[in-house]
This record gives C-alpha cells, structure tokens and sequence, in this order.
C-alpha cells in the first residue's frame, strides 16, 4: 500500500469531529484513491491491498458500522472478479451504490423526523451526527421552526461544529457544557442522536449518551436514535467499539506524564442500553426498539474481516 | 470602600476553582484587610463600609452560604459595638472563631468520612471541594488505601486541581472528562460531593452534580454530600445561588458574537433533590436525608442582607 493511502487512513482515524455516516464516505475516496492509482499487474496483489486497506480502515475507527459495512461489501465485491477491470468496475458501482444510499436514506430519514419535531419548541441533541444535521436542516428548510439545545462534546468539541453548522442553517442553538445538560433538558422536548452501530445489547455512540440517555428517561423526554439500517450489527461487531481508546493528552494536554498518581482516560465510545431508547429513525420508517430484533439480519463477512481473523 | 478591598472581593468572584468553604476563608481575609487598615474616625462610616463589603462579598459568591453566615456574623457583631475600638476586637474574635470552625469541622467531618471509604475501592468525587479534599487526604495519610475517579469540570477545569491535589497527597487518580463519568462509576463503590448550601428541597452545587446523582441512582452507588451545618439555609437563601450566571465566553472562547443564532449559556449550580442524595456528612456526623428538617434552623439574619432589602 503506497503512503498517500495511509494517510488519508489516517486522517479518518484521527477525526474525531465527523459522525459515523461522514467517515463512511470519506472511507469511499480511500478505495477510490486505489483504484484509480492502479499499479498493479496481478488480481491477487490488488486483492491483497484491498483487504489491507479494509483492515486498517475498520481498526481506525472500528465502532463505526458504516465503514465496516463499506470495507465488507467492497472485499466481497472484488473477490467476485476475474480481472483487474472487472474488479475496477464492479467496486467503482458498489462504491457509487453505498454513497448514493449514505445520502438518500439520511434524506429519507430527515422526512420521518420532520413531524416529530414539535413546532416552535427545543430540540436537544449531542455530539456530531451528519444524519441528526440533514434531519434538523431539511426541517427548518421546509420552514419549520423550532430550536435546538447542544453542548460541547469533550474532548474533541464536535459540539461547537453542530451548533455553527446548525445556526448557518438559521436555526438557533443554545449552546453549554457537557454536564449542563442536565439543566437545560427540562425546557426541551425531544432529544436526537446519532449512532455508530446499533446491536440488541444497545446503541453505541460516543461517551456521553449514556448520561444523556437516563437524563432523559428521568425528565420524561422521548430520545430517538436516527440511523440507517446500515448500522444495524450483530452482537460481536457491536463490542469492536471497546478498542477505541485514545490518547489521555486529548482530555488533559499540559498534564504531567512524571505524576505517577494520575491516569487519564480518554474512551471514545459506549453502549446505551435499549430500554433507555424511545425508538430508531431510519430510511425505513421509524423502528420501535421492540421489533429492532427483526430488523437485525446476519450479513455475510468476507473472511478477512471475521473478528477471529482480522484482530489476532 | 477602597480600591484594595474591592480587588480582594472581585477575586473572590471571579474564582471558580475554590470550593465554598475555601472561599469562605478567604472573605475572611476581606474583612481583616479592612479592619487593619482603619481611617475612620466615626464608627457609623465603618459599620457602613463593612456593610457594602458584606453585600458585595455575597453578591459576589451568592450560590455560597459559608460566605452568607460569615457576613451575617460579622454584621451582627459589628452592630452591637458602641466604639471603633470594641467593633474591631469584637469582630476579630468572629473571624478567628469562623476560621476556627471551618478548619476544625474540616477535620471532624474527615473522621466521619474515613470509615465510609471501603479498603482498596475507588471512590468518585466531582468538582472541587475543599471539605472533600481534607476528609480523603486525612483517610489516605492514616494509612487507607483508595483510588479516586473525577472528571475535569468543565468550564473552569477545577477538577484538575481536586485530581492534581489528591495525587500529591499520595491517592491515585483516574481523571476523565465530564461526560465519561457514565463510564467510570460503575467501577466505584461511593460517591462524594461539596456543597455550597444545602435546604429543604436539596443541595446546590456546580453544575454537573444533577447527572453525577441521577447517574450514581442508577448504578446504585451511595452519594454523600461533605459539608458543615453552615450550609444548611433557609429556602428564601437556597434560590439566590440561581443569580450566578458566568460569561459564555468561559464555555466558548472564540465562538463569533455576531453569530445571533447562537446563545452560550454558563451557568454555575444547580440544585440536587434530596431523594438523590444518600446522607449528609457533617461536623454533627452523618445526618440523614429524612433528619436533615431537624438541623436547619432559622438564623438571626442582619437587616442589611435581608433579601428584600439587599437586592433591589
């Protein structure tokens, strides 16, 4: 694999201010990248770089179930071909077939949420979710008005990019901290996130939700997960999301590493557990949290990405 | 009043890293600095500049009842004494025996705390206080051995002082930031909290301490709140910490003012209901939510800082 595909590997596993839906289609210029910078004269050799791009791309960000579904469906796609262009052509359409879907199921779900957004009350929502954004946006655009309540996001402050991008989209935004949350729920309505997978155990989405999640149950406020399907995985996919771990330096920059005393732990993600979940905005409608069972299909896993394989 | 004493008061109100008995302490070195640097001739001038560094004081830090009863003390000696002379050493014993107090409670409330701290678990603490702060370093410098879980609390990051300060006195901190504390409570066995005034229908506190008390509900972690009966007021008083809004440029420094769809709020407590909290660790000893009736009891309040009156 040649260095520039790296980075932009590495960009992805570094950007921690994009929702799951937007790295997935960021993971598709990684496969374009390669496919038209052929340097190959051997099927096996491209396989080869194929899967390996797929590998580091699910490791740079393995809670994202869009990019693991993009890396599948692509290895799965090329190990169908014979030759060089049918393996170029065929993963040129698969690729063009998942960034077509990406951004017509996020207008299909803005449709659905639209009449849930109560007219002229608040909205709250947390963390970075390109499909919550599209939702709210399509809605103000078709002239609804109402308000929407965010915070922060720490570490990485993907908060403060919802909130600039929602008010350039003339919706207002009360902005806080974190754990203000809890004062300004009581004068919201409805809440929204997004998701990085959704299994039976729960929803995983960045750290945060979960606290978001029981706030809400205690005041008594719907929360809706608004997610495509895509992101529905089996249980062992659901917990890869425990490996993303970051940097402590990220939570505390000027902290001092000599304090024999002091760890700092900087997790990206957690579980939220069903019950705590009103029900699940997707391109297919809205989902109660009690037939997502039925919505849950075993998907087949090129050989390459089964968990055993893959992390040994 | 001059320029010194108001730069002491306005440190005092721009100091979001101290915790409320901790500020207290330091009002009284306010109240000192006026008192060794008299140029009145006529006692009535003294009692009214000690009356407009009460009312600043408090406005000042009006979530925080320690500074509350240290200037309705100092009023009340003030307004017995017939001479400048009596007035000075009447209200240096007050001060003295209100340092006293704050110190000595302090460490009792310490000895109440050690036994509630189960060996070689980790207990949770949020925010920065100084009563809280004693009673671990006291348990850990008579030999117990515990671990410390605390976030950063955001805007001001004064849990970077609590984790900074317990990890010198030799306890290992787990630090993180606000919203992983979802993550890390399940791991403790008890949870500790300050006050900055406690009454009938709960405990204001900085913001957070809602969602740290729901969220330790619903692990079933027991939440202690540490303070001196000099927190425990009257309602009328309890509701004054609602004035404490900060800056929003303290949430977000470079957010664009011209922005007109974005309003930052920052406000600085929040009230806690008393069904959330498990018991109350005083001087007294440990006082029971349902006890907690019994030990507030109407003070002598000076005319001077009664509501109506002092707030027009």
């Amino acid at each position: 694999m040649n260095n520039s595909t790296k980075e932009l590997i590495d960009k992805i596993g570094s950007d921690l201010q994009s929702g799951a839906a937007e790295l997935a289609l960021k993971a598709i210029t990684v496969y374009q990248h390669i496919l038209n910078n052929l340097n190959h004269q051997n099927i096996n050799d491209l396989k080869n770089e194929l899967t390996q791009a797929s590998i580091l791309l699910i490791k740079a960000q393995p809670g994202m179930a869009p990019i693991f579904n993009l890396c599948n469906q692509v290895l799965l796609t090329a190990s169908q071909a014979q030759t060089i262009d049918a393996l170029k052509s065929t993963c040129d359409d698969t690729l063009a077939n998942v960034e077509k879907e990406l951004c017509a199921n996020a207008q299909i779900i803005a449709d659905h949420v639209n009449p849930l957004i109560p007219p002229g009350e608040v909205v709250f929502v947390y963390s970075f979710s390109s499909t919550v954004i599209t939702a709210l946006l399509s809605a103000r655009s078709k002239g609804k008005y109402f308000r929407v309540a965010s915070t922060e996001a720490r570490p990485s402050f993907e908060g403060r990019k919802l909130a600039k991008t929602l008010t350039q989209g003339d919706i207002e935004v009360m902005h806080t901290f974190d754990l203000a949350m809890g004062l300004v729920l009581p004068s919201c309505s409805i809440a929204f996130m997004g998701a990085d997978c959704v299994g039976l155990p729960g929803v995983v989405n960045k750290v945060g939700s979960w606290l978001l999640a029981i706030a809400c149950k205690e005041h008594g406020i719907p929360l809706y997960v608004l997610c495509d399907t895509a992101k529905f995985v089996n249980e062992d996919r659901l917990f890869e999301f425990e490996k993303h771990v970051r940097p402590g330096l990220e939570v505390w920059p000027d902290f001092e590493p000599t304090n024999k005393n002091l760890k700092i732990l900087n997790h990206q993600y957690e579980l939220v557990s069903l019950n705590l979940i009103t029900g699940f905005v997707t391109e297919k409608g809205i989902i109660k949290t009690e037939d997502l069972a039925n919505n849950i299909k075993s998907k087949k896993v090129h050989e390459a990405l089964q968990l055993e394989e893959a992390f040994l």
